[in-house]
């Protein structure tokens, strides 16, 4: 049994999402969360620029004492993991492998993957299910306003399903998909609007697979194999800690984690410096 | 005459909206516009990382031999104004004050404000119109999604049109405004649909006013007052710069200047330090 905080990395807020299903799956576990509001977004970056800061950040968590890492963030796990993975000797999950493999091994022969555009042209998505499941098609469709949508809190309603439908429904109605992967940590907010959409073009229900779901299975995986899990603990705590000043956030991330966060913390990792 | 450069800033793109004004006010300058594109958006940062942000960029452009500024970001004109005023000897010229001049000049007793959340919560276009027209009624109202929307390029249409109504209907109908200010350098893209939604609501055509156009005749009087002026060259020059690389800006500078930008460069102005 270990008692060491489990670290959770996001360039934002959307990554509350999987600390949601991290929580659920492991509630004994201290948990740290840290934000790194100061310089999101992410997606729009370069590569480089996003790995020095996913270091910076994951450097911080390790120092603090985590004993396992989630990158909570599709940007940083597209470009990032495995400069990451070479430079922090604690286990380090990202969100696109776990559900790459979940929708793999559930046989799905044509997928989409609905993400960031960032995400979307990094290719990461694909070359992941390629890799597991050669022989599956896959179509990668940006959806960069529901981001926007989400983070507003317009995620049933006229507005977002219009928005749906202009992403998915073409596709949809063409693709016959046996499964939607929800490869951005905010699309779970949409994830009834989303699902209706694609519902009515493909005239079947389709699954969705949410990422954090299927990270959070991955990190209980690794814990047990590690044998790092805080087993002796009924409750876990809970940090949550963001690079800008907190106050900024309002309630997005109330929306974001499914509950009233508690005090957020401001936390300085050197973002500053400029 | 002047042959040196004007500089123009703005923590993205939406600046572009502004140059687009100062170019047809005043075709014969040399103008340099540099977007903090690593560091987008500012909206959500704190008041001291917006001013040092702020004179970061400004510094930058000044050591380029810019002899005046024009901070084309309304988050930059609301926090970071006066600290620029006081470390920089050249002219510099808000987005925030010219439109607020014109607006009061004009009579207006009912002001609608249009703009980001965190302008409205800057409270900067009211402060500004109120001291200029201490009578006015003022109604600041945020449209976070307006700025997606224009960077999507989903500018007319039922989408945009639904959002415009969702968030200026209610206002725009018990408002009896007589003037709205787009108080946003991205809010241009939209003014058709925003337009039609306040007349419908209101029943009658209300002016819109765009901060660009109004900060660009500013930027005239002040050439004009300090014999600033190029007179002498037939066409100006143009050098768009980012701190990010300009790839990631895609097809989105050419929606918001209203023409191909050319090449787009990358400036290191020390963002990358962290």
């Amino acid at each position: 049994m270990d008692p060491r905080p489990i670290g959770i990395f996001d360039s934002g807020v959307g990554g509350l999402t999987v600390l949601a299903h991290v929580r659920a799956a492991l509630p004994g576990e201290d948990l740290i969360y840290l934000g790194d509001t100061a310089r999101v977004p992410y997606g729009s970056r370069g590569a480089d620029t996003i790995r020095r800061y996913a270091r910076n950040v994951v450097a911080h968590l390790v120092d603090q004492g985590c004993k396992a890492i989630v990158v909570a963030c599709n940007t940083a796990s597209a470009w990032a993991i495995d400069d990451l993975r070479a430079r922090f000797s604690v286990p380090i999950i990202d969100v696109i492998e776990p559900v790459a493999r979940a929708v793999a091994q559930s046989g799905a022969r044509s997928v989409a993957v609905l993400a960031t555009r960032g995400t979307v042209s990094s290719g990461a998505y694909s070359r992941a299910l390629q890799r597991l499941a050669p022989a599956t098609r896959i179509e990668a469709i940006a959806c960069p306003l529901f981001v926007p949508l989400a983070e507003e809190g317009l995620t049933d309603g006229a507005i977002p399903r219009s928005v749906a439908e202009l992403y998915l429904t073409p596709a949809a109605a063409g693709g016959a998909w046996d499964a939607v992967i929800l490869g951005c940590t905010h699309y779970p907010l949409l994830s009834r609007t989303i699902g209706q959409v694609v519902e009515a073009a493909a005239r079947a229900p389709v699954p969705l697979h949410d990422s954090g779901r299927h990270t959070a299975r991955e990190l209980v995986r690794v814990l047990t194999e590690f044998d790092l899990a805080n087993d002796s603990n009924p409750s876990g705590s809970l940090r949550i800690m963001v690079t800008d000043d907190p106050a900024a956030l309002g309630s997005i991330a109330g929306r974001f984690l499914g509950h009233d966060p508690g005090p957020i913390e401001h936390v300085d990792i050197g973002t500053a410096a400029t």
